[in-house]
């Protein structure tokens, strides 16, 4: 234990001094299996009663007071997070009544959000002398992983299922990871990865697994803090799959509000694709039931969503709120994003962004309100999602003649 | 004109008021062809004198003094530049002797530099009322338009041969841009561009054309300036194709050098593919000769490299060096510098770390002394490139077992 944080069973609220070989609560763990989202997973917590009295320090240390590690020098050299926020003005032409901020997680070493979770576990590691480091992925946590190693002269080992996009499986091995495909899901990845890690003594990065992937993923809520000058925005919406994004989102801003430097939480819009949206699903539900995912926001598809219970646990405390978007909208979101503000995100972040012009459109954001959309990665990483709204004209003969003859090409 | 600058000629040195319908000197371009580099581009000059006063002032301002524009408000709200400069102490395990310090300019936010050049030029048409802007590109400059275009509300139409990789063409579709492919080079469709322009009445963000390119450019000098804490690089490696960055790069420094901010001027090194080396083949000769173009570097590969004249005044005025390597190297070196570093670089910037490699293997790099190798853009946006080194395995079933029998799976 490094001293700054404890761990907490966010099930039965028992503490444990951090360790990485410890996971999930032991007693809460016990009867966990495959088919239903894991119970047991950790919080990290620290001594808020003494942060809050220094509460301006917190800020100007740039949060370093809330990162669970001893050594800014074990992070990675690399630039993760302090990525941009953007406020747009229009639509299509439309001006908005509400303030549109979108905060711009393709500008990450690897071009994806999972980059803040991959740092803080990779320093982590270092912290404890841990060389290598396993996760099961969709693509983008194994590819953030991957690079994230490399920079750190770390091994990664990124087990994938087979379907994974060419993209991630190319960044993975160009990093020099260890790249295992499996026939089979996502979910059975994950499930080998952790007993992979049971079996060889790897340590494991997994989501919802290892705790300190929050505590990287809650840096986003400290910048926007920072970057709304204090303010606290009325929405956030934010791309759903296994919950730990949006546990992350919070988390930062429950930070703030133990330490005192915020007074009430924003309302946070988990968006999943109707494709694979079995965490809203279930909310408030007895039992867990599971349909199969289908959806081309592949970064978002799981069955299990393994961080379910901390997220359901999130929305409703915090008066959360969620939908889900189809496909369809969420290719389509994706192109009305790109053509308004230049940012070319993938189907995962256009998932959040779809959710925001749902709730445009059904009036329910009000003149004034400021709204966050989180995107969450580049567009470059998954083309083939959107390759069905993709039309490249047939080449014409390079001369002024054509040009005037081609009507498509509109002056 | 808007007061901050002039143009010269940098063939014949007259000067002309700035107008966003001058693009070469009437007088030197009178005689350009299409099969050799133009004549006649223009360089953006200010009131050194006047600067060199005002010498911290200049830096404390961030150098906004040498920026060819108006106001501030002009440029896009997206973050351009502003890159992170990492230094690295290891290749491969072995020491480094001298300093490598990476520009990864992968992080802009169409994920290549070339988004400096279409801010400047973006902002100058806003500030000239000019709402379409064209641009032949092999890819990369024409996804950076429409992404910059997308963003300012302007309408953006991109030339491309139809051999531009497709993920470059997704991005130019996906921001809302006209896209013209054409059957031909690159060289063609920047011709078209060209005489479309004069045809249309259309701006134009041509390299090598458009005067404003080389001063988006030359923004990545500043920074180095400022992220070396002033001090000169003994070397910075560039990827080399028509010679706009290199003239922007030269560019940036050499206003540092006229404002007196510094007192020599770094050694940059061309690096070009050996499979498209035209400029750095004709540097010194007395008739231009072209050999046709291939490398899979595509966006460096250019049959008649447009800035020629300029980067060649350049190269012998500063005493510039320059070399080629083989595609092979530069896929190689896009895996070295990958696992080690983190940076999934596209092969033109693979090129210039290939050109880092290539001196270190032949003990030029000195200790202590200071190599910067300048990326230009995201691996992801041209996977085919490194297709040949990617060895994705097969599927295993996914339990401990494989993981146990396949012994690829290096523990």
């Amino acid at each position: 234990m490094n001293g700054k944080f404890i761990l907490t069973c966010s099930g039965c609220g028992k503490t444990f001094a951090p360790s990485p070989e410890l996971y999930l609560c032991p007693d809460c763990s016990r009867n966990n299996d495959t088919v239903n989202p894991p119970k047991g997973v950790l919080k990290a917590v620290y001594d808020y009663e003494i942060l809050s009295k220094h509460k301006e320090e917190v800020i100007t240390g740039n949060f370093w007071d809330l990162i669970p590690l001893l050594k800014k020098e074990s992070l990675p050299k690399l630039r993760i997070g302090e990525t941009p926020l953007y406020r747009f003005d229009r639509i299509d032409g439309e001006t908005l009544t509400f303030e549109l901020y979108l905060k711009d997680d393709s500008q990450n070493p690897t071009f994806s959000f999972k980059d803040r979770a991959s740092a803080v576990v990779s320093a982590y590691a270092r912290e404890n002398g841990i060389s290598t480091i396993v996760a099961a992925s969709t693509g983008n946590a194994g590819s953030s992983l991957a690079g994230i190693c490399a920079s750190q002269e770390q091994k990664a080992i990124i087990i994938v299922p087979k379907s994974a996009p060419h993209a991630k499986l190319t960044q993975i091995v160009m990093y020099g990871a260890t790249i295992v495909p499996v026939n089979g899901t996502y979910d059975m990845a994950f499930d080998l990865s952790m007993e992979a890690t049971k079996e060889f003594g790897w340590y494991n990065r997994n989501t919802a697994f290892n705790p300190l992937t929050i505590e990287g993923k809650k840096t986003v809520s400290f910048e926007l803090f920072k970057q709304l000058s204090r303010a606290i925005p009325d929405y956030i919406f934010v791309p759903v799959g296994d919950g730990v994004i949006i546990s992350g989102v919070y988390k930062g801003y429950e930070d703030l509000l133990k330490v005192g430097l915020i007074d009430r939480m924003p309302t946070v819009v988990a968006v999943q694709a109707a494709g694979s949206s079995n965490l809203i699903e279930n909310i408030g539900k007895p039992d867990f039931t599971i349909k199969p995912s289908n959806t081309l926001a592949d970064s978002i598809s799981v069955d299990i969503p393994r961080n379910f219970f901390m997220a359901q646990y999130y929305l409703l405390q915090y008066k959360g709120e969620w939908l889900s978007v189809t496909d369809d909208d969420i290719v389509n979101a994706s192109k009305i994003l790109a053509r308004n503000t230049g940012i070319f995100a993938e189907p995962a972040a256009s998932t959040a962004f779809a959710g925001m012009l749902c709730y445009q459109k059904n009036q329910k954001l009000l003149s004034k309100q400021r709204v966050v959309v989180l995107l969450t990665g580049s567009g470059l990483k998954d083309l083939k999602a959107v390759s069905s709204v993709i039309n490249i004209p047939n080449a014409i003969d390079p001369t002024v003649d054509s040009l005037r003859k081609n009507e498509w090409i509109k002056f």
